[in-house]
């Protein structure tokens, strides 16, 4: 490994709900009482999402600035991460909890194929997402599904749409996407650093795909989350 | 070359209008003619949109048809090709002029960023597109405008929902999606040929990156597109 490991851990993604898996943390309390114990594991980032009471996906500013509160107090030191990703909202209302100025926030910079739908993140929104990141001072993860969303976000931090350096995530693993392919994972990299020499990154492995992208993030010398 | 070259016509794009270029082929006279010049310069396969009476983009399998039987008639030995791509139509109504068994069609297998919008291919249609394509024995041209792309209609033609040999164009140069980058066009061709051995593939870069990308093919044992 030729960078230090920075060990990235997923407060209750956007899809699990207590149906499905009872040990999902789902509110707020137990987000932060989870997300503790992954700190004290040695978490150095949080990746959040919330729900409202219903359990489902939100991108409610007011539910990100308690959650957000709560793991500032719990855990000093954490690099907060909040989501905006689709699932929790429609258009601008992903990016409303980034006034909040969180240390980190997710950033898809291009449009793929999801399981059962396409999952939009439309040029102008993209735009507006970054530009409200620069405002608030909040270093974007880019979440890149596809390789292309590499190469865009380079271009974006060339431009001035993004500040350098960059932190991409490689996602792998989410059905009529990009699975979990060796040598697609080592041009990532080979890519990323021909395009943006400065850039770090790390990986995720979705479903089966998650043990294996967490091997590889952690011999090819990125983060890896959990 | 390890491969013969086949020069590939694109017939009126779905953007032109007469408006901004005069010149552009629209009526299906048109269109046969401007072919028929380059089918006699060399031109194997045409890559075929049409348009209505206002000089919109439709995907009207009346047009689609009267297009067909004026190439086959002045072009003999011609591969014609139908677009089943976003601009022309919605939904099902993109696959409508499937029955009509073209030599070949265009499928696109993911979805990605385009300038002003997001190129939408939700999984269902795609797999309804494939499944008409072969019901109706057409030959897809799979548009890959990004690797994701690429290892998707491999897994497909794995699986059954297409049939093999492939036969895959790379599309660079639109903005927001993938640009004209050569380590990244290697890289296409080397992805390719590790997932489906048997497969052959195109190029086409759109606009300014239309030279490159010719250029590229030609040397690396592609078709092009002209
Ligand atoms: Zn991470
Ligand atoms: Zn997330
Ligand atoms: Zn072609
Ligand atoms: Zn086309």
């Amino acid at each position: 490994m030729t960078t230090p490991c920075i060990l990235c851990v997923a407060i209750t993604g956007s899809l699990p709900t207590k149906e499905n898996n009872p040990a999902v943390p789902i509110t707020i309390a137990e987000q932060i009482e989870s997300t503790q114990e992954a700190f004290e594991a040695g978490a150095s980032i949080a990746h959040c999402h919330v729900r409202d009471d219903a359990g489902k996906p939100t991108a409610d500013p007011e539910r990100f600035a308690a959650l957000k509160e709560g793991l500032e107090k719990h855990c000093p030191g954490l690099i907060v991460q909040l989501s905006t990703g689709g699932r929790s909202g429609a258009g601008q209302a992903r990016g409303g909890m980034l006034p909040l100025r969180p240390d980190m926030a997710s950033l898809s910079v291009g449009s793929n194929n999801f399981p059962t739908r396409v999952y939009e993140n439309p040029p102008d929104l993209v735009d507006w997402l970054a530009s409200e990141m620069l405002a608030h001072d909040v270093k974007p993860e880019i979440e890149a599904f596809d390789l292309s969303h590499i190469v865009q976000a380079t271009r974006m931090a060339a431009d001035g749409r993004l500040k350098g350096p960059l932190y991409v995530q490689f996602v792998m693993g989410v059905k009529n996407a990009m699975p979990a392919d060796e040598p697609i994972f080592d041009f990532y990299i080979e890519t990323l650093k021909r395009l943006a020499p400065d850039a770090q990154w790390c990986a995720a492995g979705i479903g089966a795909a998650q043990h294996t992208i967490n091997d590889w993030a952690i011999r090819k010398g990125g983060h890896t989350r959990t």
